[in-house]
């Protein structure tokens, strides 16, 4: 099925205790829409870049059908920058600089032709725009989105109004404790449900993700890396190997559901083991299957009774 | 097969955001020989108390198949008393007072029959006093122990002696990484596996629990509790349950060790539930079966490629 991605692209510099990258391409829509590409090509994406952005990095994302009709370049701006230095643990991070540039002013303009997308992923940005995404687009089957602490505290109001038009969530635990003012995880799960997505995935990091709907509980273990290069664009990794898969298979049971949070864990496993999207250029389907059944034999064990 | 469990006895006085106890029954040793009873009774209990320890609380361990020969009570002292907060996520405690009385001239002795037991349970104590029980029984199926930060960060040479006689390890994620200066998990538990145990298990709280050996990495869930009511226990219920299912299939294969994860792990979501030992108290073989299939409910998924 299609699926449309909207978020934002940007040339990333990050500095992690293994090394550092200058001005590598990065942004949520990137993250999404290469993770996803894996499995329901071509890609829908919808972004914005200045007149800096480079003919090589267009090629790539062309070479992974992502479909660039909706990306909006911006000839007299620059692209979206951001640095961040991680921390030793690469648990936490420092931004060093954010600049929006042609980001600031970004209005998602979807093409025609994107309009009757059946999935819809929308990176973290600010919530009028996810809503103004989704007043574009005619009855998905599906939308799942992200946010982060800044909007949850500097804009709860239009976040809570967007969350009511989204069907899944996809949050790291301190944003879904933020949230909800909850500490533990499956109360401040039930507790986003009941402010609209029916499905709430909560990233963990090194301990995995948990989904949780009204009546399911998965838990997902995390994939055992000796050794994080870059953490940036786990998160939306994970994001863009779910909604990649629903949308390939097209199926909302809780048993695919928890399929898509496998697929989704390891997309961003992939992401994690090399700088920027590095990890993500060039899979093939059989690596991924590799580490799916990886991820099953970490976590399966057999009945015990006698 | 026989279980030899030695570790403390006390009388805790416990605040959460629930609710709080007075000199409840606790140690080590206790929440040990409750968990594993349930396995593989009689447990085989060296301990000591003082002459303070009411009637009811050794009937209720002998009514537990806890074979009390090897309790040495103190007439003329006090038994050891701990009382502490735990603040509101749960996460973390402030011990408010620790008076040691007659456990700090605790001299295990490990009475005659005792000596021959095929598993042996070392709660938290001195790394001295571990090896010195180990000292008095001859040549053990598997001797799992725990330790804590205090040790690691006062007693690290004793410590490091003592792990090169330990075949399994039960340690928190904190504990795993202040042992190893090591923040990424796979890693510590690879560190500790080199400086003696076979078997690393890392407790994650809420996050579950890792099996760490030379070439089996196993990721178990938590069980899902939106309401935990008091964590004081909760490792010694693990490692009760673990050497307990243990002690009772007397197969060491990966098989069962992931199967004894799992069952340490649900002694420990029963330990939660309740203050003091209270949730371990009555538990029904049923009880324990129908949440060890919850847990693989939490974490099954099937396999997701075409």
């Amino acid at each position: 099925m299609s699926l449309l991605v909207v978020g934002s692209i940007a040339f990333d510099s990050v500095e992690t205790p293994f090394g550092k990258v200058e001005d590598a391409l990065g942004g949520s829509a990137v993250y999404i829409s290469v993770s996803s590409s894996y499995f329901s090509p071509p890609i829908r994406m919808v972004a914005v870049v200045g007149g800096d952005f480079p003919r090589e990095h267009i090629r790539f994302l062309e070479n992974h059908e992502i479909d660039l009709d909706g990306l909006q370049i911006v000839e007299t701006g620059k692209t979206f920058r951001w640095g961040g230095r991680y921390h030793y643990d690469l648990n936490s991070r420092d931004s060093l600089y954010t600049e929006l540039n042609v980001f600031k002013d970004f209005k998602p303009n979807i093409p025609d032709r994107f309009r009757g997308s059946a999935y819809v992923c929308l990176g973290n940005m600010d919530p009028i725009l996810q809503r103004d995404v989704l007043a574009q687009v005619s009855k998905p089957r599906l939308v799942v989105g992200d946010t982060m602490n800044y909007w949850i505290e500097s804009s709860p109001d239009e976040l809570r109004k967007t969350l009511k038009v989204m069907d899944v969530i996809v949050v790291n635990d301190s944003e879904a404790r933020l949230l909800t003012q909850e500490p533990n995880l499956i109360k401040a799960a039930k507790s986003i449900i009941d402010m609209g997505p029916s499905i709430v995935i909560i990233k963990k990091g090194e301990h995995g993700a948990l989904l949780v709907t009204s009546d399911t509980i998965f838990s997902a273990p995390a994939y055992p890396l000796e050794t994080i290069f870059d953490p940036t664009g786990a998160g939306d990794s994970f994001a863009g190997g779910f909604v990649g898969w629903l949308a390939k298979t097209d199926d909302l049971s809780p048993a695919n559901l928890k399929r898509a949070v496998i697929y989704g864990s390891t997309l961003a496993s992939f992401c994690v083991e090399k700088f920027s999207i590095d990890g993500l250029r060039d899979l093939s389907y059989f690596q991924i299957q590799d580490r799916y059944r990886s991820f099953m034999q970490l976590s399966k064990f057999d009945e015990g009774y006698d």
